[in-house]
């Protein structure tokens, strides 16, 4: 037992005691897992903490529910990044169609498979699924598909997902959801990387028509609250009712752990220290 | 410059990486003074952060005003601990008329002036002001005032801020309080201290007729959410209209960094695994 720490900030870092289970150097990234008593195995990617068996379960159920339960009828799904199955594991909680899950590094599945498999719980094996070993980027470039649901779990953007942090990626985004489609995507730490969260707002709000800040407060990404960026085709996502939302979460009975309908309307209601990037004032 | 760490869990730390400014080993706690270039200047009491210049805000607005806007009236406030200022700060805004400040470590006080000075920002001037150099259970249990707001912002339950965890200490405060008065405390993180949290809401729930949980994201306290413990003696705290708050909000005319009306309600909107608590099924 010894103490590592994330490397994501020079000069903070939250730092687990415990021990290295696995470590692989894959053709894109540095992967390790370790095993910390109170929050399970986690997941590091170059030295980032990407999830942990303990606390995943907030950061997958805000990056799919709220924007599955703002869909009409959600149907068709694309999900890049996320090779560890938590998003797939929540995604396939919904009545869809078929998801296509983007990962460009194998060794994400295989290790999570193995070391994480709390996360997909099965959804590795559910028929709905296609797994496509591609840059997410390329992806959505070649526009052979449409979605109602493009989910992106990307890491922070360094490396080989920087890609998925630009306009030309959010502009092909757009293109390939159907009329009423909608997109989600992390955009980090909203106190420590509140210059990506701004940026990307920007970005989108250039695209989409409505464009909503989301907010959970989740234990392993340090920095008050962490955000997402939801930007929705041919729907208002913020005018929608309580009751719609209720109604359809009732519907469909999920035993969810951090999200329901209250938190789906809460999580947008944004600390004032954000309102300038929806004012365009910062 | 190196990196320190709290020692608050025994397998999850924040690290900073600073230089020391000052350390004093007081009659109750060692104090210690830190720079970081992202944080500014915190303080540490045995080891455990207590706050940072460039976040305290979030604490220190969600202590204080959910509640004073509550109160159709607040008049007389009791502070317990809080030596640094930042609550006094934000309590002085209001249209109070007296604060005590019940402290028990001149030490913090002395050290937050001269180190921390924009936490109290010349409160510690304001003729509206008594320092009462004291512990607070005992200065509750002499009930030689009443209050229309009690504010405790004590250190985690162990060492000098035990019995500011107790039973006796919370019946003491109910009969200090006015018949509409509020009180409101720190409940540590939702998720590393749920049965600090857990215990603290079954003690008030004995005592208040009201006991709402209060949630904020703020870096400085790792966990996922920083709980906070309201427990009103004959308001509804929870029924008051979003008009309401507004209004009062908007007449005092406040530049707040955090909170806001929106979030004075989106706070006290619970995620699904704290719910267990509040329904008595945990």
């Amino acid at each position: 037992m010894s103490w590592f720490h994330e490397t994501l900030y020079p000069d903070v870092r939250l730092g687990f005691n415990g021990r290295l289970l696995h470590r692989k150097k894959t053709a894109y990234q540095d992967l390790k897992i370790y095993k910390n008593h109170r929050f399970g195995k986690l997941m590091l990617l170059d030295n980032v903490i990407q999830t942990t068996e303990n606390d995943e379960f907030i950061y997958h159920e805000m990056l799919t529910h709220p924007v599955l339960f703002a869909h009409p009828n959600p149907k068709d799904v694309l999900v890049i990044g996320a090779g560890d199955g938590g998003i797939l594991r929540e995604v396939l909680r919904h009545k869809v169609r078929h998801v296509d899950l983007v990962e460009i590094d194998t060794e994400v599945i295989r290790a999570s498979k193995k070391y994480l498999p709390s996360l997909s719980k099965g959804a590795f094996c559910d028929k709905r699924l296609s797994i496509i070993l591609d840059d997410g980027a390329r992806f959505v470039r070649d526009k052979s598909k449409e979605f109602d649901i493009v989910i992106v779990d990307s890491p922070d953007p360094v490396g080989p997902a920087k890609v998925l942090f630009g306009k030309k990626f959010y502009k092909d985004i757009f293109s390939i959801l159907k009329n009423r489609g909608i997109m989600i995507r992390q955009a980090g730490s909203s106190m420590l990387q509140q210059d990506e969260l701004k940026q990307n707002y920007k970005l989108l709000k250039k695209i989409f028509p409505s464009v909503t800040i989301g907010l959970a407060a989740i234990p392993t990404y340090i920095g008050g609250f962490f955000s997402f960026l939801i930007g929705a085709k041919g729907i208002n996502f913020q005018g929608l009712s309580f009751r719609k939302i209720e109604s359809r979460y009732k519907k469909l009975n999920l035993k969810t752990k951090y999200y329901n309908p209250q938190i789906h309307f809460a999580s947008s209601k944004l600390p004032s220290y954000l309102r300038g990037i929806v004012n365009g004032k910062k």
